[in-house]
């Protein structure tokens, strides 16, 4: 994974991760192509990378009692992926708020000579204790998701 | 699956579906809940269930020629599903144009005492041909989803 | 789902249930059938359902802090499944220890003139409890899969 | 991926190729652990990297009208794999037949200390023309298979 600023990011986290992965068999349809609901997998695994970036990797919050569920998804598929196509999922936070987190999605077929964009991305997630009622954030993690920015 | 009028629609397709599915123990994952990504796949079942009722089974129209792949989907949770639930899925159309489709759907807990509304979604889908090349939907189709009305 | 009895069983449990599921567009890959994986799923529905025929619901158990998790998979295919199949799966069990208990699967396409055998499978589980170590079958619950019967 | 001799391969093919991945949120269950039928689409990744590793990739292979449908599997599962856990997928040939390739994998999870075994499978796939009629692997792609060594 590497980690890059959004040159377009001024009043927004500045961070921006890519996380890369090749298409499995599996994730296919007969289509030909990658089915639509994996799409939400590897925005999933983006979104893990990114928190990992910033150092606070989400199976850490889990332990701690701190659960992030989806509330909220959109997708546009623009073009498919196929069996074996190296992917790139690049990761950025779009809104934070008390109780909520917008994570923003840009996945793209990483082709040698430059991305070809397949499908843009949005989930919204909610804070939950382990009892699965909304909790908020803590104040420290929403500090650090407000200023996230890359290390220098 | 039970196919019963929407008492809402007027000007849009007064056809709606009802598909009935129990959670898998692969949907759920280490939350104790059904994988968000999973909606979408059910969400495809009430779709393919609706078409079935209309007489133009997908699997069909492949066989034809003619693919529907989705182009945008949106979804909202609710609540959460859980392993061994009951699950109805209500299916109806929201907008017919000449080379794409909408399908809305409501994802609910069968319960005894009434379904429990987890998950809303939408997805529109666009009519390809067999190479992937956008096309239209034939007239016939089109006629048959603008009308689509319950069997009396 | 339906129950009946295995006219081959003399010492081992009686008991065989059929349940049944149609194929869905997620589980089928680029080479037009289902991905191979997707039997061990269609084994778990089998294996839940045969065991609420005998009133000992695995979600149940969990609740009570048995799980059971499989220790041995073992699949030979003999014919794919398409897209939108309808597919029986017949399940019963072959084998109970103090600790283990193995279930046998047959999967086949439920054609109007008789199922198509697809898949043959057995997978041996092993009992755990909340944390995760083995534990031995309730000796109730061993009298139960030991003498499974159809209800008359 | 990493290629490495096997020191105990003298007959067999000793190429022996390391895949690396990480375990998926969408991969877990509500046991907390990865559901067990994910192990056979790692033990396809493995796969998919050693045929690259031999320059036969098999996206080129389908391409070219030759399709491996698995015919057989057998997994035993040691310990379980976690969210996030590192895994290495180590694969290798078994056998090879005129018709059939059996590969053989060992799934550890990847730790600083050394590999902890979580899994270990076998399947065995048959050759498929693209209408899915059994044929003879070509001889040169036997021969590959057959002298599979690790480049220098």
């Amino acid at each position: 994974m590497t980690l890059h600023p959004d040159p377009d990011a001024a009043d927004r986290a500045a961070l921006r991760t890519t996380s890369r992965l090749r298409v499995r068999y599996a994730e296919t349809d007969q289509m030909g192509v990658v089915y639509h609901a994996n799409y939400l997998v590897w925005c999933d695994i983006g979104r893990t990378e990114y928190m990992r970036a910033l150092g606070a990797a989400y199976a850490d919050l889990e332990r701690d009692g701190l659960f992030l569920a989806v509330a909220d998804a959109a997708l546009r598929y623009h073009a498919p992926a196929r069996y074996d196509d190296l992917i790139r999922v690049d990761t950025w936070i779009e809104r934070v708020q008390s109780r909520t987190i917008t994570f923003a999605y840009e996945i793209s077929r990483d082709d040698p000579d430059g991305p070809v964009r397949l499908v843009t991305a949005t989930t919204r997630l909610v804070a939950l204790d382990r009892n699965g009622r909304p909790r908020t954030l803590p104040a420290s993690l929403q500090e650090i998701f407000r200023h996230a920015r890359p290390t220098p």
